[in-house]
């Protein structure tokens, strides 16, 4: 951070670390997207609504981004890494079961209710489950001006092009078919 | 961050930057201490409540802290820095004046409502002030674990010992008298 | 990093990020462990033989690790991530698919042979898979001194105490009792 | 810092946290203009000459700048901040009073004379006074190629737009005409 | 860095600290240059064979690059530092006397053998030199995406413009004329 | 920097990068060890006085120090290194030739006065040497809390074990008994 702001220009043809900075800031460093609960009809039960860099170009530069998650009830946001970021969540309502996984394979997990704040390590597996009768909400701020996802089935088993069926196989100790019937579920995305 | 984890040990006797690690983690990662609001009962009509790494060991090292800030109506979040770390708003509920000021004395302002989102660069003088008629409430998130807090008018005009009041009178350009007055203001606190 | 060098002292009862220093150092910074081949009679066929700052406490703030992976025929590194480490990896000998995925599901693979060199970008999803006919090994290089490893199947199906049965159906889109069963084939580790 | 240097190229059509690098260098890493006193006829008494990116573009990258700051008898740096940078101080010549705050409102302050070092920490609010019959100056560094200043008085009374008074007043515990006579002296600037 | 990947566009006309991204990327993260052998056939005997950023693109803002250095008998990589990195390399075939000075002038050295590792603090000065009867060959990590190398002798006696030899003479406590007859050296490559 | 200040508490039994802090604070951020100019009676015919971690325990985790460097006429600071620090120097007195040498072998020189300033970028190889009739003083700054120096001079032919003199032969492309001659100057330190 080398200056006191730099709104990222998302129009700029040029590439590089980040984003180049907008010539000219008036109306910025504010940002209404996320009040209002996301759509949650999707097999996840969940859905994500970002203010990272890609949608809010404030925060280029400055180390933070947000997001709300909703979660219909039964809804998850499955296991994934954040490569750049640690996230720390307050809930808005509902009842979560959250949890993270540590490199030597302990999982700390715990039951946390509105107003309860819980912090994912960065880079590590986490996860949060609708545990309630209702929907749930949370608001989660990052250390990085684009945390990046990676929901670990769909990177597995929904990238593009596939990832070889016998190296899922082998990694998860599963038959071949087992493998191209968790595919064929992702890949109906 | 050379590690996973390392949940600060509050209670070690040995001084650093940041905290040694407990040497065993269990119940952790988890804060309950923002459900409530906080007593906003004082002459700034807000009170910050804070779960940054002295009272929430386990952000020690992940580079990111949390608050919840509470104003009654016409309460205010003083002028005031946080040295280490840019500070992204959450509208919990009311209504808000926002403002943060640039190192060529550019104010940008806004007001906010519930569900919106506001970012202050680091370092850089900002305010909050309740401009609803019932009270108002934000998260905050920090991508710091000790972000530190500087406001303006106690730090200059409530120091220990006393900042001289002449140096006082010529920054703001007004007599010793009402530099003492205002110090008086700071010093019943 | 504040020194020329800061060789841990594995010993000290004192836990922080990273490690105190030794008092005294002498035959340090050399690492003889990665000479042989590791032992590759393990379900996955494959071995890491780490040089990271719990084996190799001269790397302590240096921000480098290094390690050998030995693969037997058809052995493979199954998927995993490192939370805190760029990996770069020359080919010692052998065949080896090898591959990563972007936070946009996006796979890049490659074969790769004696003499190449292949990089795996922080935080991300990846894993080598011996090709070939004979056995094959890597050096792999990090950017931290601990670099930690996630391995997608173990950390999920493998973590104690478990992940919740159901989070994984959900997140995999399988059945309860086929999570069961991969879980099973985890927990005879 | 990814390269041995990196000379800004302040003419750049492109704007990015700090600057692109000129093509071509060659009378670079030199800068003479901090060999004689500033003009210290102000109303503060005292002026900044800085050798920051924006007139000495070879510390562009590389993480330093310096200034040396002039006083008249009687003149001070008022209190301000640098949200970026750590100030270490030389005195050239005189006699200062100098003095930072730090986040739990205690000062540090030390009457300081030719030849003395004194350090101001990164973001919090510190400042010099001439208490000597003649002029003073300092040569002061930065651990910033921009450290950025937010001279606290002028930063709140002086920015533009204004800041409500009202907020002012609240903040200072003084009366809407007091905030309006010390805004009226800022704007005359 | 703030996203997975950013491929560096070494044709863009961009300068800037490290380099812009490529817009689209297919073919990257590989690099099969060190498959082989390096000419040894020049005065030190050896050549480092260099996969950082200047020629493996893909390595651009992930901080590491890795190289190969052969070593005919009796070659040598000589004294040198890397201002950006530390470095640790594995032997690949041969026997090496390697060593690195601190700054309090303490040599730290080794023979080290055909799969031995060993680490070079950042910044210090350090070298390798061939005491087998056969060629040796290492692979060198490095914990930048461009280490930079001053060779000693040829940073002091082969600069372009010279070095003026008065100032060598005092530094290395010999004459004129032996400094001119170590230029005369170097000047020949 | 996690905290406002930790004045390095020198006498800790514990060993780390950087250093442990003070339990109680007073009289710090004040250092008036510069004063004076250092002596300059010895074969380089300069002396640098340094305000680092070490001397100056306030900077420690504040990213600064200072020093103050006396040149007798005809004195040099010999070429060098500092691992870990950008260096900018402000002239006090005299007449300076100063350059660097950047890792392409390009020399940067400047024959500077009373009042310049010159930047010597992170890790390249610098010096000056006294090229006026008097005594000649700068204060220089760096970005780091102890730079580290390595003098190139002492740090090859004055290492304790020393470093083998055929290395050194081949490195300079002198005969060993060059090698042996200036070490000798060099042990007689």
């Amino acid at each position: 951070m080398l200056q006191d702001v730099c709104v990222s220009d998302l129009a700029s043809p040029i590439k590089l670390n980040g984003f180049p900075c907008k010539a000219n800031i008036s109306a910025d460093f504010f940002f209404p997207g996320l009040r209002n609960p996301g759509n949650t009809n999707n097999p996840a039960g969940s859905v994500v609504t970002a203010a990272n860099v890609d949608k809010f170009p404030s925060v280029n530069t400055l180390g933070v981004s947000i997001a709300r998650i909703d979660y219909a009830p039964g809804g998850q946001n499955p296991p994934h890494t954040h490569p750049r970021a640690t996230e720390i969540i307050f809930v808005l309502e509902g009842t979560l079961e959250v949890g993270f996984i540590t490199t030597d394979n302990k999982l700390f997990t715990k039951i946390i209710c509105k107003g309860d704040v819980f912090v994912f390590p960065r880079g590590l597996v986490h996860f949060q489950q609708n545990r309630g009768h209702g929907p749930a909400a949370v608001v989660a701020a990052f250390n990085s001006q684009l945390q990046g996802t990676q929901a670990i089935a769909m990177t597995l088993f929904g990238a593009t092009p596939p990832v070889s069926s016998d190296i899922l196989a082998k990694a998860f100790r599963i038959g071949n078919g087992e493998v191209d019937a968790i595919k064929a579920k992702f890949a109906q995305k």
